[in-house]
């Protein structure tokens, strides 16, 4: 039987895995894609240079367009990623090669995130096929069921661990006591983290990767910009001794939720109980919680990272790019995505850890109080330690579910009470 | 746009909740399915019997054959289930619709783990199509998953918790420290467990599940016989407690392995460290964890059983079958399967907590250790406890990895010692 070919753009991490799984589970795939699948080409920055696998050098190029137009390559697979920060030249390669109707496989959730309207547009024109498995959550197999497994649900919500460095920092955080400084030195040195962490801790991979999942989930086209963003830079050893205090644990969480007909989407710390789900997925791993109207809970836990388990998401793609071709019937059949404005994060309804820094005197509990209560805040507890501490002291409140308009408008006037030295910190309360 | 009907078979718990998820997304599962998904008729044991659910009664019949024939209804969805615990009339409305070139979607395990060689023929026959995601774990994807999200692993190992009903008996029983009796007279009142709970605790049920599992994973066909089963009526709360004393949980787990082309499939209670992902599913939800070559540990978690989460499950896969009557295509594309022998019992690897009752006097402890020595079984760990207790007194062993067959042959010798009154328990450990 004639094999399908693959333009396979990029020889690094996630390039590499897939070549290492094409050839050593050759035959099955061949066996599931009812065809067998070859890499025909093999764009590179230079032919020359050392690599963890061996393809013969005459795979190798370094001109793009001749392998994104060889019209015997009907499948490419772009894994260049956004090294230098920007999504050229991934985004030219995509929008060339779908444009020319070919079916693309890619991993980039940048460009998915911030071109969805171009990538929507060269689609439609040249009636190829898109797919993203790898772009969310590595070998996790989340794009599929939201386009598939869940398609008789209507998805209320979905929070997802979706970014490994983080999870993997505050996990160690939390066990080792230490502090965001200390443990993001360790992470770089383990490589882990990058030497520029910006994208990881202040939660834009989280972001981009948020917008392709709600996109999916809820059928619309979202501005990556409109997602509210907080990363884990100020959560502290202190606040992650007063949620084990609480029976809780500290997550970035890539949140999104539908209720009658309004989406918000936000990707910041979050408090979850300790038994909940997502409370247990530690390290690098990554997991996706999704709540179905029909299904209920579901949850998906795996690596979010790395070149085996990506690649594993890429050549399952290639599959079924593969059987698509061979039925020459476009799947998965795409959903039509409308533009829709986010709820704004000051009307997103929340609980709240609320820690407060107080000189230690009579009243100032009282003070403070009134003042959420004037703003329609509902205390649900109250931690107060320490009375023969220094000041100030720490004092922390847990809220009842609560609109954040509100307590913003508790915080800037107890921010101002002469009692008060700082609020230290604020983290959403989910999952209950 | 037409119309695909459907012949709905049964309209009892998870054939109500098709009907009312039809009803209620009809429009999202058009836009998913390409085409609207209706109704064409249902059949019924008794048109009159009040229901969950009130279709048109133009649409309720009690003739199968009238639906099964009917050339209009391409796709037969079969609920029915075998609730007199015979697979018939399941099997032969199945098998007719089938060699007829239905597309057939059903969610009867027994079914499928019993009669898999005459599904094949009869799906060879017909070119049809055969979906059976809601099989295994309700709306959990896990069928979708190891047949396509997996395509390019090797499965080296899954372990499920794949049957709600003891899963609930055993989180109840671990933290109401309360005897398999009475939790399952509970259940039983709540209406988690059946009249007769054979199926469930004795692991019947998810023997079959784990053959259908299994034959996925590692395109084989398995025996349901050949599965080794074991239930969970000896778990007894002192068990329960010396597995919380060893950072375990005792789960009843449904494991699959793939070695050098050695197969093993089992079902019995399993001891797993606290902290492994499979340990925090809870009640009656379900979990499958499964270990490919490329994409690493993956865990699938939800609600295994219930009327909408099976009903999604069930249209998902009508969806798939519409896009594949669309497309004139069959998908998914099966995979040969060959009769393969399980690796018996005996050959078997794990590690084994024994629980033995022996009179509390010196050398007892040397006794025993000899016997395991000379049957080269290597123990990791001892508990023994209460010198000022009655004999007999509880003396527990926790093995390193071993050969099954070498423990039994140290416990007949074992059990024969005159200071041991009996061998309470054993219970294999896995999952480190």
């Amino acid at each position: 039987m004639e094999s399908i070919k693959i333009a396979l753009l990029g020889l690094g991490n996630v390039g590499s895995g897939v070549w290492q799984i094409l050839q050593r589970s050759g035959d099955q795939i061949a066996l599931r894609a009812g065809v067998p699948l070859e890499i025909g080409g093999i764009l590179v920055r230079s032919v020359d240079k050392p690599r963890q696998v061996n393809p013969d050098p005459s795979l190798l190029t370094t001109d793009a367009y001749t392998l994104l137009n060889d019209p015997t390559m009907p499948i490419v697979v772009e894994t260049i990623g956004c090294p230098d920060g920007s999504t050229e030249p991934a985004l030219s390669y995509i929008l060339h090669a779908l444009r020319a109707g070919k079916n693309v496989v890619t991993a980039n959730k940048e460009v998915l995130a911030k071109h969805a309207k171009e990538l929507s547009a060269a689609l439609a024109q040249g009636r190829g096929g898109l797919y993203f498995e790898a772009s969310v959550a590595g070998g996790i197999p989340i794009i599929k069921a939201l386009r598939e497994s869940l398609a008789a649900n209507r998805v209320q919500a979905l929070m997802g661990i979706i970014n490994g460095t983080t999870n993997y920092m505050l996990t160690k955080m939390a066990s080792e006591k230490s502090s965001f400084a200390s443990v993001l030195a360790e992470a770089q040195a383990c490589g882990y983290a990058e030497a520029d962490p910006t994208s990881d801790v202040e939660g834009h991979d989280a972001a981009y990767k948020l917008a392709i999942l709600s996109s999916l989930a809820f059928g619309v086209e979202i501005e990556i910009d409109d997602i509210y963003r907080e990363g884990i830079t100020r959560i502290t050893p202190v606040d992650l001794e007063y949620a084990q205090e609480l029976g809780m644990v500290i997550k970035l969480l890539a949140i999104a939720k539908e209720e009658n007909g309004t989406i918000e989407a936000r990707v910041h710390p979050t408090m979850i109980p300790a038994s909940h789900p997502l409370a247990n997925v530690s390290d690098v791993f990554n997991a996706v919680f999704v709540q179905g109207d029909a299904v209920g809970d579901l949850m998906f836990y795996g690596r979010g990272a790395g070149s085996l388990p990506t690649g594993s998401a890429v050549v399952a793609d290639c599959i079924d790019a593969a059987r698509s071709l061979r039925s020459g019937v476009r799947l998965p059949l795409s959903v039509p995505l409308k533009r829709k404005a986010l709820l704004p994060i000051e009307d997103t309804v929340s609980r709240y850890y609320i820690h407060t820094r107080v000189i230690d005197r009579p009243g100032v509990l009282a003070a403070i109080a009134t003042i959420f209560g004037e703003a329609d805040v509902s205390i649900e507890s109250v931690i107060q330690k320490g009375q023969h501490r220094q000041d100030p002291v720490s004092l922390v409140f847990v809220t009842h579910l609560v609109k954040e308009r509100n307590v913003r408008s508790a915080l800037s006037r107890i921010r101002n009470l002469s009692v008060v030295r700082e609020i230290s910190n604020v983290i959403r309360v989910e999952g209950e």
